[in-house]
């Protein structure tokens, strides 16, 4: 194989081979292929993209170069969600253990920090003593034990992905649809799944900030799935405002505990509904999603979803007591509120300055390992649309200290907007399966 | 400065700066910037190009990594030739001391083969004793002395080329306009010099096998020698068959001393006269192209021109005495005929066959810095448009052994075709100064 001929196909427009694809990814991790080849070839697949061929034998080659979650013969079926990243976005938090307590099971593996978006990995250990480096053989057995786990990519999983993805992320060439589809589904499709759901944000504090992108890594990702047998449905998700009111890893954890209750933001709220009925029906524990809808609204009700949570901390080594007394969890020094400078209507808020200022106020990673203040972050109680009167507190910032303050006040003013409400997407816009593309609400 | 932006920008078709780019060069020579950055942005420029500032600050920064030729203050006009690379193209060979011949000076820095192309070092070397890794004040004090000097690129002029043309090599990075126009000018306007005449190859044969794509070269390197004040003048011409008879390097020499006395294959002569008429006007020496061209044939016929390369070989090491006597050059062990299949015409010489030919047969490098044999090649007889009879001899090869007779046979075979006369490029189509673009010959 001569690498630099490869290259130079791909730049030109060609299309390797599948046995090209798994001949390079198997040379790149064992180190023979040096970084500046795969590099250059990266970025030619920026420019040129891959054909369904092409990201089979990538996602593949990635897949298998490392271990699986093997349930072996344990039938409860499996289902996990993956979120493409955004502001605010507790999602997983209140999901995992509310399809957990319907009966379906969901090995969960989770990112750190991204950028300006937080990581669900990061939210976890804001709750005290909270462990989410776990091996594949005690994931697999708390699985079995509680339906649930939570856990941070290891080096089991598609070791292939993350020296591609290291490399990726320091040579500009993250931003390509198949590469982004490849890497989260090599490692998805590692989870042992009966079912997959995607969230894919879409806005401007979303990763693909047009809809349109989203779509296609939406259609991308669903067409991978469903080549590997795994059911595979994605969602087009509002990303131009936060999601929920916190932002800020403790933050977070505190309105998740709501949520589990059914006192979460209403946005929230319905995204985790919408999300946990899909899961049901990919788990293939019953097509019928008023049947689903009952079994969910029933284990928030009785209690038995948040019950769940609590086994989750547990048995990952955190203090369960957080349910009780999310005082317990890290709390910010300082707290200030920022008030409206004038009365009127809001009209945005962008969700990534706010991201930026969480990651800035030391509630994220500026070097990798580094660490973090899980206390920090926003509330924004003003959505779009809200009317406010002059001084009327619209959002507080939770930081460790005054300059910490300035820092949050300081975004808070960029990102909160007056004037005639901007337009925003629909919460939930599209829904894609192998089948096709719904179209659930806006243009 | 944070390279993956600057990546991340040119990968989405921004501009970067003059102070970007003069800020990327030196950190990686310096090797504050890794291979693997690097060679990722090489690929976003080869998708997105480079805008005339941007091909100025990289040309520029190139050439001031390294040291210039300094003439001070010594008034004899300077000029050179380059050629992007062909076939048979011994054209340097004569022109060099021609036009030194007529009191212009040629500080001439030579590459060695490439790809399918020779190389004037190479064939330089074929003579017995020849040097070509000189210093530049080694260089500077042979020119001052007999107004000539023919060296290989050393340590000296543009690192910061050599580095990024290594990697480029082999990182799929070569083919771009922009990245090969700020290669070869940063060399170039190191050499001191008043003008610059390129020779730029299309056809089957040229690294550039697009008329279009070499008239853009052309446009582009043109452009760059005008806005550093070195007078540059581009011509287009043929490579969809060999330049003259010989291929090969000591061939190639033996053909150019017949050149050098007005008895070279008509294309060759034509090249040569033109080039060296143009040099003459670019050197400033003579504004009347009737007075250039005499003093050139006086040069050859005179024997001035002759002599001058006698001078050449000799300050450099080399025995001169292959002047009168070429049997001293290198003589191939076996030499065969290849006669005609049948009558007919010989419709086209596909010169690319030709080269990899020579290289196979040990005439070129497989490995950097690798031995050669000087002797093997092909002097090929019958022209395009030739008619031939059956079992006429249309070509020789030159080789080691049978094993190199077999693989030559073979090579011309499939560059010879014999048919209809296919349409062939003009040999010199287009004139390409800072004023302008002249359609000499063509479409």
């Amino acid at each position: 194989m001569l690498v630099q001929s490869l290259i130079e196909r791909k730049r030109d427009g060609a299309t390797l081979s599948a046995d090209n694809w798994r001949a390079l990814v198997t040379a790149y991790v064992r180190e023979e292929i040096p970084d500046y080849q795969m590099s250059a070839l990266l970025m030619a697949v920026v420019w040129r993209g891959l054909s369904p061929g092409e990201l089979a034998a990538l996602t593949g080659t990635m897949l298998e170069s490392g271990s699986r979650l093997d349930f072996g013969r344990w039938e409860v079926p499996r289902v996990d969600k993956h979120s493409t990243g955004g502001v605010g976005d507790k999602v997983s938090l209140v999901l995992a253990p509310l399809v957990a307590s319907c009966g379906v099971a969901v090995p969960m593996m989770s990112g750190r920090g991204l950028g300006h978006t937080g990581g669900t990995v990061d939210k976890l250990e804001s709750i005290p003593g909270f462990r989410t480096d776990m091996g594949l053989a005690a994931v697999r057995a708390q699985v079995e034990r509680i339906g649930l786990a939570m856990f941070a990519q290891g080096d089991e999983i598609a070791p292939a992905d993350r020296k591609l993805y290291a490399l990726r992320d320091v040579t500009g060439t993250v931003a390509s649809v198949p590469l982004i589809a490849a890497s989260i589904m090599s490692k998805k499709l590692a989870e042992g799944l009966d079912g997959l759901l995607l969230d894919v944000k879409a806005g401007s504090g979303a990763f693909m900030t047009e809809p349109a992108q989203a779509l296609e890594l939406a259609r991308t990702m669903v067409g991978i799935g469903d080549a590997h047998g795994c059911r595979t449905t994605a969602f087009i998700t509002a990303m131009d405002r936060p999601l929920g009111r916190a932002i800020g890893n403790a933050l977070e954890v505190e309105e998740a505990l709501l949520a589990l209750e059914g006192k979460g933001p209403d946005d929230l709220q319905l995204l985790v509904r919408a999300f946990a009925v899909e899961m049901m029906i990919l788990s293939g524990s019953t097509t019928d999603r008023s049947v689903a809808l009952r079994a969910i609204d029933g284990a928030i009700q009785s209690g038995r979803a948040l019950e769940r949570f609590g086994q989750l901390i547990e048995a990952q080594g955190g203090d369960p007591r957080i349910i009780e007394d999310p005082g317990l969890l890290p709390q910010a020094a300082a707290v200030e509120l920022f008030e409206a400078p004038e009365a009127g209507t809001v009209a945005s808020v962008d969700p990534r300055p706010l991201g930026l200022a969480v990651i800035e106020m030391g509630g994220g990673r500026r070097v990798l390992g580094g660490p973090i203040d899980h206390s920090v972050g926003f509330v924004v109680s003003a959505r779009p649309g809200a009317k406010v009167v002059r001084g009327e507190p619209v959002a507080s910032v939770f930081a460790r200290d005054a300059e910490g303050i300035a820092v949050g006040l300081a975004a808070l003013k960029q990102a909160i907007r007056f004037g005639p409400v901007a337009e925003q997407l629909p919460l939930i816009s599209h829904r894609v399966t192998a089948t096709g593309t719904e179209l659930l609400a806006g243009a």
